[in-house]
């Protein structure tokens, strides 16, 4: 009676084997000084104008004339129009109705599986975000990986087969890759020929910083009828510890001829209760224009992170995507160094703890990734420990 | 390539044909004083040391030293142990690693699903909570529906035959009804010999004030190895705009060989990325001993209230269940009204607003739904229009 894809899954280890190894040798050496670019978490806190929102609604829950009980189904008006006009201010004309509110882009991309049936045909690109993967083991889909690859900068094309969904994540995690307007426009041509459906995952769109780079999939002609749009506010504004994100799904995308809007709306209404208020408040007050000045400062400290990174591998010559335009960075280990040989050399010798790419899959075995989300202090130290490390 | 059973949902047109009737009889009657006594959300604020806790955590979040990213995969140790601290209160021994914090019970009953697999049988009781029944249908698994009645006082017995999953609600919604000590072991014996899993819905529990009535399943022997619960604070505490829930699986309830614990920690870790900071600082204050008392003195008003509706409805003669031991009263409309026909009655002769039965299942035809969560002025002249509402 269990869902025995269960059994299927990996063993998910990848971050509890980081963490082991580094107590491990914390255990043994008490005084080192380990400073991790490994975790995809923020540290800086939250953006001033957000604070006082976050805590004028938190305030507001105690007076009767200002408490608020459930939300609407798809997010308070107030913050689908800051949504909204948050991409109309980027010239891409998204109605506010297309928006739809929620706890963050991992639930979306984990439970829009709900609106499809099982058994369908998954394209994962690989490495990958561990969800993509494992939410399509455990609802029993077929997956087919396409590889990310020194010749593709892995941001790959699309192949000859049809497939039912796609995920394209960019400014990609691992990877750092951003997939080019050019790309993304064959993969439109590739999704409506082939009925196929995008999930493009946008939470790092707010690390691109060359125009030139596309920040949203409805940027692209044509992908009104093939595309779907996931993203959040974890990483554009620290959000990781507060909840919110959205997805934008057009009026005009229709499969077996059902609007996935509706069905995504009806999805969340029946399985879900909605953002909280106070956290919709802060959310709002990111897409002020106040909010948006505080939280671009913010990202701007996570580039320099990124900057000065680069330049540490730059500086020995190792080989890399990403580090512009993104918070990761993903390199090619030194003479194709298995990636847990790395790490234990990274950690044991200068006391650096990264991610093996072999955790984010088959393809990202001989690759290593950093991480820019530490204080600017710890990452210029870590960058001097680098180029000092003897490869 | 979509989900074709959520073709097979209901057009759950419940509240908004609700709200239809409601807004055409206004627009007809500019100066009628309307009164709603149909919804299910709350209205008092959020108790003061809840807003102190939340208000805190909102500002300490744009300090470096007290910003938090993301949460802990099963919710912060401090809640689990609040939580874990509240059950062991009252004699039930939960283990803090057995509490599994979420955004709320309504996502908890719907993506518990996950863990079993497709195809399986749902008993399911009529008239029901809707969000049992639709996920049930989404899933694609094959739906039984046992009665409520007047002869089993709308807590039914175990059926002879089996069933894999079991929904019981108790304090019921809509029905009010508090399932007795003795039956709750009858489900649980039932449910051991059957390998079937009770899914409890505590959401309402803190209503229940007579000392002989169970408010967690874990009061009764055997549970232990068949029962979840799910529970919420929404109308423990007024979360219904903050969205805090937790689910309660012990250690040893397996079945296929495998731990529901384990495969419910493994969906969440997949699929939801935890409860926010802020919120789970505001829960942890409810299980304070200040917390506690402030929030048993909002539900002492509901209560009031509920005591109100009652003696109206005693008043009136008519025959309901609950209004004691939960904010709910079901009754029977006067002979046997179809329920549609008893709310135009009510709106248009008493400007009274409640929920037709029959919207929450073909059992619930001839019944009406009042709640008791307006504000206590309201409600008191409510119900003085019930009392002179002619029959």
């Amino acid at each position: 009676m269990i869902n025995a894809n269960f059994d299927k899954l990996g063993k998910n280890y990848l971050f509890s084997e980081v963490a082991r190894r580094v107590a491990a040798y914390k255990a043994e050496n008490p005084g080192a000084d380990v400073i991790s670019l490994g975790i995809g978490d923020v540290t800086q806190p939250l953006a001033a104008p957000v604070v006082a929102a976050m805590t004028e609604a938190s305030a507001g829950m105690g007076r009767a004339e200002t408490f608020r009980g459930y939300s609407p189904d798809n997010g308070y008006p107030f913050l689908r129009a800051a949504i909204g006009g948050y991409y109309r201010g980027r010239g891409i004309d998204i109605g506010d109705d297309e928006i739809v509110v929620s706890d963050g882009a991992k639930s979306d991309c984990a439970n829009i599986l709900d609106i499809f049936e099982r058994g369908i045909t998954a394209l994962i690109p690989d490495p990958v975000y561990p969800v993509y993967l494992d939410t399509n083991v455990m609802a029993g889909n077929s997956v087919r990986l396409v590889a990310g690859t020194d010749e593709n900068g892995f941001t790959p094309h699309p192949p000859k087969e049809r497939a039912d969904i796609v995920y394209i994540c960019s400014p990609n995690n691992p990877t750092g890759a951003v997939f080019s307007r050019a790309l993304l426009s064959e993969w439109v041509g590739w999704a409506n020929e082939n009925g196929a459906v995008i999930l493009f995952d946008a939470a790092y769109e707010a690390f691109v910083s060359d125009p030139s780079l596309p920040r949203s999939i409805f940027e692209i002609d044509g992908a009104r009828t093939c595309a779907i749009e996931l993203c959040s506010l974890s990483k554009t504004a620290g959000f990781t510890g507060v909840r919110c994100g959205y997805t934008v799904i057009p009026r005009e995308l229709e499969r077996d001829g059902a609007s996935l809007l509706k069905l995504w709306q009806r999805r969340q209404a029946t399985k879900f209760n909605g953002v909280g208020y106070v956290v919709q408040r802060a959310a709002e007050a990111v897409f002020s224009p106040e909010g948006l000045a505080a939280t671009r400062a913010v990202i701007d400290i996570y580039r320099g992170n990124a900057r000065v990174l680069a330049s540490a591998l730059d500086a020995l010559a190792l080989s890399y995507t990403g580090g512009k335009d993104s918070p990761y960075l993903w390199l090619k280990t030194p003479g194709g160094m298995p990636s847990w040989d790395f790490f234990d050399r990274l950690l044991h010798e200068a006391n650096l703890v990264g991610t093996p790419g072999a955790g984010f899959g088959t393809a990202g075995e001989g690759r290593f990734r950093l991480t820019a989300f530490g204080s600017p202090e710890r990452t210029l130290e870590a960058a001097d420990r680098l180029k000092n490390f003897r490869l």
